[in-house]
């Protein structure tokens, strides 16, 4: 039995909704987690980010071992009490981002040498350091240690590169000691492989999660390559554990993934967008700064109740963004993080419903109406 | 009668509180007003504005005129509802702003001619088209146009530049259209030459305005004679008016100027400091950057009751500024604005009880006990 309970409650095709209950209370799946990389939903309270409908936040193991360090952390009571987020919390290995040091870093088998992205000092991290970290963090939900492989790399390369990642599982595995309300997922590898994806899920099974993520998929594969992936690895995983698509997406690839039977998942784009004066509607995404925002005074979206669609003007908000004020990221980000657990609560709707594939055309045909002038 | 009632509930010395009656709701003085410069106080929701007591917010027309256009706020509804401040709004002239542009302006009898800071464009500003833009914004306080002496003035040239103020205050009163509820305040002049304030005083009363500033003693010529030109203008005006100290300050400054007879502040130190990872305490400035803040699990405050004080440890906001995360000003912000509008409300009950002279002794001692390496 998993110290992690997940219930599932409905199914609709592939397509399901569950609940999985953490020691810091209960995520409605499918979920969409914000991104907290320093232990911040950036521009956001954690009171704005709860009033948005998040029940779970991600976290980032490479950014807080940085600064201020697992064990200052620790010693503040755990993220839960440093960051004061009353909720869930996953947060991730470390893997991806010191993967995407790029030439800062070295790898064996052992583990993966790094130096500081903001001060030059040498890291080092191990399966082993990487439970210990997310320990010391004090997170609900822990990932295992990975490689994420290039884009670009070979078969051979892949399969080597999946066969490491699931090596350090099994080591993150016997490292990780198991706690109620607490769980450790494992992330299924293998590149846009059918076959190396099935044998790292089989691994996986094998050795037993909590949960199973899909990984190395918010590389820039393209939306179809994702979800033909998706599609392909999911048939894999036990029906019983929740999956985690990670680091993925914009709003079409999380319809296309619930539809395929994803329950989780974490993206930093309506966080980002909302610092770069992007905006999600159900009409497509809009540019704040287009000039043919200046005079409107109307919402962002007229169905939406965030309390920037409540408050606020097109026009306010492009004064804000032309105007650089702060105000504009914080209510660009909160409306975002609105839209996208609103498209989860509908898409939840739509499962218990049994009608997620009307759901799903009629999400496609109302982006399919652009706004002039936008994308 | 004035449209703007205030009503005087205590005096206590020179010091007294009341309550100031706009079309927007009472401000109960004396009052400090967050400064809202383009149509937002930054880094706050006016929600968390509103949250810290604050009930009337200043705006500036400088930068309103330049971006959006005061004319474009108009349509939009006025400034209220642009930018979702349902409280009372005090806009001030824009003379101090264009002032501060130095060599980008010239000036003449019938008004002033300045290149905008951001896009180099011509725009005049005369007495006339400040009541205007004023009017278009909305507020329910407009202030009269004025020049603002340079300290370094001789006595000759600040009496000539106090003399050319009092034209101007006479043609804004002249162009200002009365309605019930808003107000135009008049603005005292005259360097720190006690017989030019008088005589500036003097003038401003007998052209009849709703409330009357003192202007030009934010701009470096030190607490203890700003204070000496407030305890010697204040005789000059009206009791029954609204006397308000134009961007005046440290938390020092409002206590000596209430009691000398000050009943409205703005300035924008609390904000600013907020984005400059500073924060005021009843022991003294605290720098967040500092390092002896990185493991501290205690508040900014012991005896403040903001969400910044309730949620979250030194430690955490050592850690938000190091990593330059946005919820750092956000939480800073926030918290310097509730301190100012707790001090304001401390004086406003000690002034009630009679006993301001032993609250404003209390306030120094306090503030004499720093905090090692702070300030």
């Amino acid at each position: 039995m998993s110290a992690l309970a997940f219930e599932i409650l409905s199914t609709d095709g592939t397509a399901r909704t569950g609940s999985l209950m953490t020691a810091h209370g209960p995520i409605d799946t499918p979920a969409f987690m914000p991104v907290g990389t320093a232990a911040t939903v950036k521009a956001m309270t954690p009171e704005a980010v709860q009033a948005t409908g998040a029940q779970c936040i991600l976290a980032n193991t490479y950014h807080l071992m940085l600064r201020p360090g697992p064990e200052l952390i620790a010693e503040l009571g755990g993220l839960h009490a440093f960051m004061n987020w009353p909720g869930p919390i996953l947060t991730d290995s470390g893997g991806f981002q010191v993967w995407s040091l790029a030439k800062l870093r070295e790898l064996d088998e052992d583990g993966v040498e790094f130096r500081s992205h903001l001060d030059g000092a040498l890291h080092r991290l191990t399966p082993e350091r990487a439970v210990e970290i997310q320990a010391l963090l004090g997170g609900d939900v822990a990932m295992v240690l990975d490689e994420c492989t290039p884009l670009a790399a070979s078969e051979d390369e892949v399969a080597q590169s999946m066969r490491l990642s699931m090596r350090w599982a099994g080591r993150c595995k016997q490292a990780y000691r198991e706690r109620d309300g607490h769980g450790l997922f494992g992330i299924v590898q293998g590149g846009v492989y059918a076959h190396l994806r099935a044998e790292s899920a089989e691994t996986l099974v094998r050795l037993g999660f909590d949960g199973y993520a899909i990984g190395g998929l918010s590389v820039g594969e393209g939306q179809k390559a994702m979800l033909k992936v998706v599609e392909r690895t999911v048939p894999w995983l036990p029906e019983d554990r929740p999956r985690y698509l990670m680091g993925v997406g914009k709003p079409a690839d999380l319809v296309g993934a619930v539809g395929r039977g994803i329950d989780m998942f974490d993206c930093v784009l309506p966080t980002r967008s909302g610092r770069t004066d992007q905006a999600f509607t159900r009409a497509g995404t809009l540019n704040l700064r287009n000039a043919r925002h200046r005079k409107d005074p109307g919402p962002l979206d007229d169905a939406c109740a965030c309390p920037t669609c409540k408050g606020y003007s097109r026009a306010y908000l492009h004064h804000l963004v032309m105007a650089k004020e702060m105000l504009g990221p914080m209510l660009l980000t909160w409306h975002n993080l609105h839209y996208y657990q609103d498209l989860m609560a509908a898409m939840r709707q739509a499962i218990n419903a049994g009608a997620f594939e009307t759901f799903a055309a009629a999400f496609a045909a109302e982006q399919a109406v652009k706004e002039p002038g936008e994308n």
